[in-house]
């Protein structure tokens, strides 16, 4: 809630300090260690996401659990989601930027902030991950009941159409790829240079009101490789495949969009005002953006 | 809890950065990208919160839903609306300021951070877009008890007279107003500089707890456009439209005794006790405020 | 949990800048607005505290409220308590440096951090605002369960003995305050400048954790502004007064041992090595401290 | 959520200023007051841990407890172990580095961020704090049902194998270790120079959602000073010592993972980098890690 205007005066001189576009092919980066040093983490931390969320989920389905009043339900589901991400994207965003889901690493990729290799790499890391982070907590769990894939596998629910899934996943993948942005805007990072360390915290917060919003729509994906992992491992029910294409269409296109918002509306806007400025020929420190 | 007179005394020179009075009318303004995009800013950003919002305490009254325990209660809902709010704060704010109230707009106004038109730009945006919020959601519900407006509505209950509801609005929107207030006070801003990235978080606090102490009296409203949108969407009860005054009323007037709180007791003192220091010729860096 | 050898002798220069002890008789302090303002947004404060926290509580106890799945429990109370608190402390912390309690007042007069007039100027007010917004739930509840003293007021509950709720109160402040020291220690803020900004969170975070484990003891007062507004207007019971005393002591003594522990284990320790180091005639910038 | 390749790039410079490994054995640390005080600092912090966490989840077990619907649930077990951590850690930061924890402590003497001799005296304060804490609690209950051990001791569920519980102890550390790591990291802190204050938050977060993943396996122990307080004072069961190995070994082998993995995958691939980047003669102030 600050003044905009003002703040927008004051730093007018870091206002130019965005990096460049990356690469699409920067064959260079194949030879540093920094780029398989972050692919590793992707993977990891994928991996220690789909781990401790679903086992969080799975462990509360236990037959044997009598005290049913002790259930954490779907706030707890919700916050676990969203907190693990939250911890996660806190551990690697020094290293590879902390994606952990595809929909990121794409709109990432299309506002330019990484080389096409290195999306590639990431999305690869960060599905096996999620199958490893999956696999693992089958091997935990041993009664029918726990094994069962409701409230794991994304699934758009009986009383929703596939359309009303796509949707939910569309504008969840929005809302999180929309938070990314704000919270590594270039021009916000020059202004506060504090921002990427607390992005971990709106992240999580906003995977957490989006699984609120929309676990009883699909169980909440708005994050394909999540839903891969748990679709494919799975595969209990036909429906874990055959509607495992609403969540990769969805957060692709809530992170296309968010993309396009981001960039033509935020921030092109930016470059036009600052066109006519300069074609009015005024000159000075002050933008009038 | 910082030991405010030592801190003053310390920064005493930081002292009278603050940014002049905004015009009331600034046509100039009109002419920048900023305006137009601050306002599509606050219409997406309202619209995104209503949805979300909304979508969760609509998704949680499906009737085929058999396991109620596992219901997110008042305290999921109160959780929704503050968390959600939190991160569409800190997705605007360094577009628009991150209303998204018009309550909050109006505080605003009255402390002269911004100028009318923009204003009003806001509180038109801010209306059509809970309003688009609220309908997109009635696109998605199906079942005849999602589509009650229980819950879902800002009406007074039947156990509270209107005029007790007018107080809870009228307390709650105080402390959201406040809560703004203290995260964007200049003076604190050029203490920390970094103030703006936090806001997000105490503000989502507020709301929070705020829904907290408030669902049970009117359903918490505290936010005009939030109203407007749900009561005029969900037009199932008279009184749905009857008692939409208290929610822009008693908003307004929270608003308005912040802004007079916040000008006249916790700063105009420091304009008061700086005359006096002046007519006292005392010198130095150090203000006795 | 940084590695505070290095830390400390990096910033070995910022040690000394500790402010002098406030004096105890301060009678300047009279004529400046800021000591009214501060004692205003105490009362304020304290009031809006008050008035939130225990009206989440009472609204939830609602006879005609039927669906009891929804009632915020336990849990929810402690989040209104801690959030509510926090929220308060950001909005006051600029101005009276956001106290809200007399036991961390108390706390703040023994370390020297301020001075005996505005120290009682602050309890008063204090206690003034608890009066006032427990009152003014008062007058908002209708209904005979609403009015009930029970989860509102402060007592010791049967299954437990006054020693066995002194011992609560007395750890349940020294945590509070001790998180209070924490952060407004002046040598940590020399290091991280910017601690005051966030110390609303950490306070807020003892206060809810504290509820959670201390509410089927006591209710949990910690704060003796809080019990006494509790306990003074809903006079149902007898225990109500009687127990009260317990609800002065405990804090009063567990804010005592909280300065002590800081003042005379933390940080007087450093003075003594400091002295040891003098003594041994050792130069250069690195302090052995 | 950073972009992390341009970051690197601006901070060159800042790259090199990681403080030398501590000495394993450091008898001058013995002479300053700062090394007691520490100790004395993890004693009274795991202490307050102890008690405030184990409080809470015994006081919800009390018979005379009627209105079951109020409880805490695991939600709010996991919220209580999570937010009491955080608050300490904050609290002793400053003082010790607020392990709070023997396996956060073994990493940091694993990464040789503390020499041996102060390790050992955390360890022993930890464990000796944690018992304290947990035989203060047993002073305070009375009721049968409050002195079962059920839901304090750490044991692995009956369905669960012991393979089971040291996996989940050791990735439950891994990942609370990991975000220690990613929070005191200097190189993160040349960046950001203000992280140690940030660090609380996630870390308590990482505790949060450990327990609720892990808490139907073993209880959750991740810290073995913990687990030996809960197991040796309420040793009703055989199983609370027979089990009481795994909580020892599961997290310190989950600590050893997350030292090596920081310390070989994340940063000595840096230095890897660092000596081609040397051999391949380039020059300029970008670093090719």
């Amino acid at each position: 809630m600050i003044e905009e205007r003002n703040i927008e005066h004051q730093h007018g001189r870091d206002y130019y300090h965005e990096p460049p576009p990356a690469p699409l092919l920067d064959t260079a980066e194949l030879k540093r260690w920094s780029f398989y040093r972050a692919t590793i983490a992707e993977f990891i931390g994928t991996l220690l996401f789909l781990f401790l969320a679903v086992s969080t989920v799975v462990n509360y389905k236990e037959p044997n659990y009598t005290d049913k009043c002790s259930r954490i339900g779907y706030l707890g589901i919700a916050l676990a989601y969203g907190g693990v991400f939250s911890v996660l994207v806190h551990c690697t965003s020094g290293i590879s930027g902390g994606h952990l889901n595809p929909a990121v690493t794409f709109g990432m990729l299309l506002t330019r902030r990484m080389s096409l290799i290195r999306a590639a790499a990431y999305m690869v890391a960060q599905c096996l991950g999620a199958l490893f982070g999956v696999f693992f907590v089958i091997c935990f769990t041993n009664s029918d009941e726990q094994q069962s894939s409701e409230g794991v596998v994304n699934v758009v629910t009986r009383n929703y159409t596939n359309g009303a899934g796509l949707v939910a996943e569309f504008i969840g993948t929005f809302v999180l790829v929309y938070t990314v942005f704000s919270s590594t805007d270039p021009k916000r990072n020059a202004r506060h240079s504090h921002v990427p360390v607390l992005s971990p915290l709106p992240i999580g917060l906003a995977v957490f009101v989006v699984h609120l919003a929309t676990i009883p729509i699909t169980g909440t994906g708005i994050n394909p490789a999540r839903s891969l992992g748990t679709n494919l491992i799975y595969r209990s029910t036909t429906e874990a495949m055959d509607d495992l294409w609403i969540f990769w269409v969805g957060p692709f296109l809530g992170a296309l969009a968010a993309a396009v918002y981001h960039k033509y509306i935020l921030r092109a806007g930016a470059v036009k005002a600052l066109r006519s400025f300069r074609a009015s020929g005024s000159s000075g420190s002050q933008l009038p953006v």
